[in-house]
């Protein structure tokens, strides 16, 4: 997706060890006119899949899903990182292990917002090893729900995650796809 | 706000403590298309502010701020609890208590996201005890940006945080106001 691309090129800071710093308009300051194209893009290449549920996982992902929501007409659900007092009653869990904070987090999902005849679209900011969209593919798959596929926005195509898990028969659309991040800053797309 | 209210009484769930569950629509599962028209209330009533960036905190928050700054046509900042690092570069800071987890929290954001000249709208879902509008208050402040006033969706009228907090200057507007709660469900609006 151009504008996305070329929001990157524009705003996006490569750091050493691959890290690719979106914060000015996708993590911690948002753009919700950009995720609005973004969603409708998503839109689009979902067309008729029959999408009735978005999910993701906090915090990043929350923003970009909540406006795909609006877009798709249908209800938002993101999974928690870790126990909380406010999540009562039954809840699926899975393990993710988290490259950026060096942890595993306990992600989990109350059952009653993820249940058999939901179509489930997972949507998140990145993909690189795939470690936070197998773990929500999993709880999908605990719900019983069917996963339609994955909307990603940045995938680093350099990093094995996007490769491995559209190999294991899921869909995957990201809309922007790195091929390659140089320490100096240059980016080149797939 | 009647739309709100009505939800609030359909879906909401009053638990002992004084602890509402709005998880169905409002937090952990979300409805954007009520965001959405929560946003267009917030929109009217802060009309003439000259809004420019809306501010909130992860994770609940993120959702609804993200759909208002699709309706105010701005960027969205969201501060971080805790360290991480993928927050790099100069940081405010503040504390935040969290009644819910029973925990305090480091709650931070980058310098470069809140700056003067910015005429900042707070977006939070839940307005209780005010530690965390107090906290995010703290760091508007210290940034040197203006402070419009604040947008909650779910005040606690019988929680002290909205009085204190108006009390002291700042313009609050919720859009459904708690006045009572009984034990056996029952919720009475101001």
């Amino acid at each position: 997706m151009k504008l996305l691309e070329d929001r990157i090129r524009a705003e996006g800071e490569v750091l050493s060890g691959g890290i690719l710093k979106v914060g000015k308009f996708l993590n911690q300051q948002m753009d919700p006119q950009l995720f609005y194209e973004m969603a409708q893009e998503w839109k689009r290449l979902y067309a008729d899949a029959g999408v009735n549920k978005i999910f993701t996982i906090e915090a990043s992902g929350i923003g970009i899903a909540a406006v795909a929501g609006l877009v798709f007409g249908c209800p938002v659900v993101f999974a928690k990182k870790g126990k909380t007092k406010n999540v009562s009653g039954g809840v699926y869990t899975t393990q993710v292990f988290s490259f950026t904070h060096g942890t595993t987090n306990t992600v989990l999902v109350s059952k009653a917002y993820l249940q058999p005849g939901d179509r489930v679209l997972i949507i998140d900011d990145f993909l690189a090893n795939g470690a936070a969209l197998d773990g929500l593919i999993d709880l999908v798959r605990q719900s019983g729900a069917e996963l339609v596929g994955a909307g990603i926005a940045i995938e680093k195509a350099f990093q094995p995650g996007g490769e491995r898990i559209r190999a294991a028969g899921v869909r995957v659309e990201s809309l922007a796809r790195i091929a390659e991040m140089d320490d100096d800053g240059g980016i080149r797309f797939a």
